[in-house]
């Protein structure tokens, strides 16, 4: 569970819904279906347009993943890493064969098994870069469905109430209707401001922020595996992996790691 | 028949159409014919200012693309490209030139073509690319006319509102006619902002995602081509090609294609 | 006669120009000296604040390119290296010395005498970078101001609106002037819009395609001069020339120019 | 104490209560608490929503450190590597471990260590630049909060004056209360705008200064360091480092530093 | 005296004072000090936030360089260097040492110095792009506070204007002051457009353009420093040279320098 994320959009909306409240209104006035169609579903509907049906119906998978906690464990990958650098190492590459099967991680195992079939090292390296660009560019790709709902929200939402004003001066008669009438239009706005500012923008900028740890942590593994290739000092390659943390899990790390 | 493209623009309107009639005003109370002669014709033409005649007057067709599924068929480059390596491998390159006749595409024939006849790789892989890039900016000057049309529309859009306030302002008299003089001022605003929020916008993502695509193909295309003339084993060369593919396509290829 | 550009700018003004009549008021009701002189001077002025002499009192020039056709005539430029590349490989790059003579290109006349002159390839293809990319940064600075003029012009429309408020809301003792006053304060935000959206943007974006396939067509001059430099086969020359065509000029030329 | 934030921050809001002073309002005019509900504890809710909770909490660590003056000591890190890379060039690289002790700064320690240890130049500079990577993409990651600050606070802003208009328009019976509520609907618009332009867009800009200024003396190490392992002399080093300098720092030192 | 700048600047204001004017409005009608002081003093103390005390009092200085010509005298620069370049040819390149107490150009004495010293053309490179390179930071760090103060100057004019908003809503009473409170409400979003569009927006681009032109002189003394080390042919070297001159200049030039 993502609690930033939990917190950040309770928070949000709490002191919004707060600020309506000590401002004496209601939080039912600014309830209206037809302007729901319009921003919400109408921006969703231009998703269609904008991507691919996977990925926008997959839109709700994709940020439901802002409230998951990715955890890549990195200093368990880089323990891993070196100890499979030790044995490679005294006991040829060969050996890492029967280790393969405890591994989890599905990008390490495939770049270790290219390494003991003898593959050469700049195959590795191409084949690993590639899966990871391509993984990248399918995040990429989901990411800016998420980012062009919160275009099309506020675009709608502007939309919406440039509608609810046009209907509202074609029929002035009612004086008395103006005001709610006008009201109504604006709601558009609000909820296309909403769904912009409170939810997509800060939605699509931690999505871009996971994929790229993401991508640091596959960045670390290629650099292992490469290392572990090339027959480098476990040491070394300890050193280079542990610059990739940040300087506090770093050190907790180094006095195991690189002390013994 | 790209359906998404479809359900997109069909439930953008109608949502906004929904809208509309929930919201309680007629939809002809939104149609007014000097406003799209100023935004959508208007915004037209400045495209021919903008761009050449013919990605002007293409650009239905360049939009008509985003409707059509194009499916590049990976797959099946996949195990074509990896058939003509073991080929090639057992009986030489020379052995590929009665293979060209059935491919279809015309991209990879060229490219085997200059192999077959013996062309040096830099060279190969030189022409492959360059005709690429080619592709890409024939490709990116037809999106830039996309563009163009959701940044002139609502810039046109405003221009009209500003035109209709001149008028209705200059001529204050008939004081009943005040809103409704306003309300068609501001659906030039509405017609840009739907020219660009609903359709171009969408349409111009849209396109920029096929042609990464095709990109993407033609580089697989070009690794392959290369691959097969320096001779490389077809295994490595297969699993290479498959990096490209998402998990799930490439799972379903991976075991027919690698472990036969 | 670039006359994309001519119908673009006619078409655009005319469907404005339609729009007010259509919708019932006389064109002069948008004329107004004072919002000229703020707006377009005042835009004009401030160019000369941001550019050189020469190149903001040059912008007619420059916007005038926009009005004529470029014919770079590729398929020509082709052929005639074609031609040049056989008879350096038949009778030596010093033969080509009588047919400098016969181009008009000075680019091309200029790479081809250092290549007669037995200049070393890097120095060769140095300098004709250099001055390729000396003249696309020459473009630049030009259609740089044709943007800031763009980028000014609403700036001082919507300064000029506020000055009209202004000096509207500080008399309001005759009411029945209201209108009108508030009517001319928006005339300059009108003519801001129009010289961005009408004018400058889609000028820009033309002048910008218009540098880019002049820098393609030198591009092809350096390939073809280096290639004969270096001997190539012709045929190779060829089709690496004919990769830089659209699909359509391709396959007229390549009938010819190939298969002889 | 960085008295340039201090002036600044202080001034602008000093101007700005000046000028409400002056402008005949009273301070308190502009103090209401639901707006800052709403758009200062709305918008930093939202943050939690895009960032990390660490990097969330700890912003106002990170905008503290625009309060304190960062000196890098460029001249004393110039001085203290030229007395190392003479020392290393008479007495070789070991007589270096007696000083590591000496150090303050654990980045050009390490990699001294690494040198001392005999650790291949390629291999210390790819340690030394990941570390500079990382250190880097921390501070963006810090950086971006205060960012998102600034675009989520004026979005808050808009919002909240939308949602006082809605509430003000829905019940408009009481004609006199009209003002007062729309002027509290516009409360919100300016503390977004304050939060932003007076706070997190200048605040946002110095860290990034801040980042690049750190990065520029952390590159100065790693050349000193590789330049002492290389053996250069350290008068070309000195010069090397002093390019770094602006010219009036490097006046002061060259004299002193390379006419000994 | 750059007079381009200076007719930018008058052209500039006399047009939107003679635009007031003709408009019916005397100039004093604009004038409010409040008002000054929130936009033109509050947004110069966010500078003080932004950057630091030396480039932000010293913007001014900044600025002025945008009122004097920076004659760079690319011609002499050529003639000087092809000098040079034929007497280190025939006479070595110790010989230049007597020609560099006549250079007044710090930047190429130095990079000769280091030549005549005999150092490695590899460090010649590295030290002076170094030095032009932060010549440039130091350049980009001084334009950044002049773009922020264009874009400060709008966003306080945007909080100035509601603040005077809410200030008048607050108190409805006096309805005849309506007008004229409003009117004072909207100049600073008068002066914070004018100090972006009339001065910050094209200081800032003739900033970066002066820069440009400076980094373009530079890298010309780089290569031709570079080049005399190398003992190129002078011939080849004013080539180089002249390729960096527009057309006309280079004709002027070529005919003088290469053809005697």
């Amino acid at each position: 569970m993502n609690i930033s994320t939990l917190i950040g959009v309770a928070g949000c909306f709490g002191m919004v819904g707060l600020g309506i409240i000590t401002g004496g209104s209601g939080l039912m006035t600014f309830y209206d279906l037809p302007s729901i169609l319009i921003v919400v579903l109408g921006s969703y509907f231009g998703l269609f347009t904008f991507g691919s049906i996977p990925n926008t119906i997959g839109i709700f998978n994709t940020i439901s993943l802002t409230f998951k906690t990715a955890n890549f464990n990195e200093t368990a990958l880089i323990r891993q890493l070196m100890n499979m650098s030790e044995k490679a190492r005294r006991e040829g590459l060969l050996a890492l064969e029967e280790m393969l099967d405890d591994l989890d991680d599905e990008f390490i195992k495939k770049g270790l098994r290219l390494v003991v079939d003898g593959t050469d090292a700049e195959i590795v390296r191409n084949l690993m870069e590639t899966e990871l660009g391509q993984m990248q560019e399918r995040h990429v790709a989901k990411i800016k469905v998420v980012n062009m709902w919160g275009t099309l929200a506020p675009g709608l939402g502007m939309l919406g109430t440039v509608i609810g004003l046009i209907g509202m001066l074609k029929n002035l008669e009612d004086k008395s209707a103006l005001g709610p009438n006008m009201a109504v239009a604006l709601i558009t706005t609000l909820y296309g401001s909403m769904v912009a500012n409170l939810l997509m923008i800060p939605w699509s900028g931690k999505l871009q922020t996971m994929d790229a740890t993401e991508a640091k942590v596959k960045e670390m593994a290629i650099e292992g595996v490469l290392s572990i290739q090339a027959g480098d000092n476990p040491r070394i390659l300890g050193m280079k992996l542990l610059t990739y943390l940040n300087p506090l899990d770093r050190k907790t790390v180094e006095a195991e790691v690189l002390k013994d």
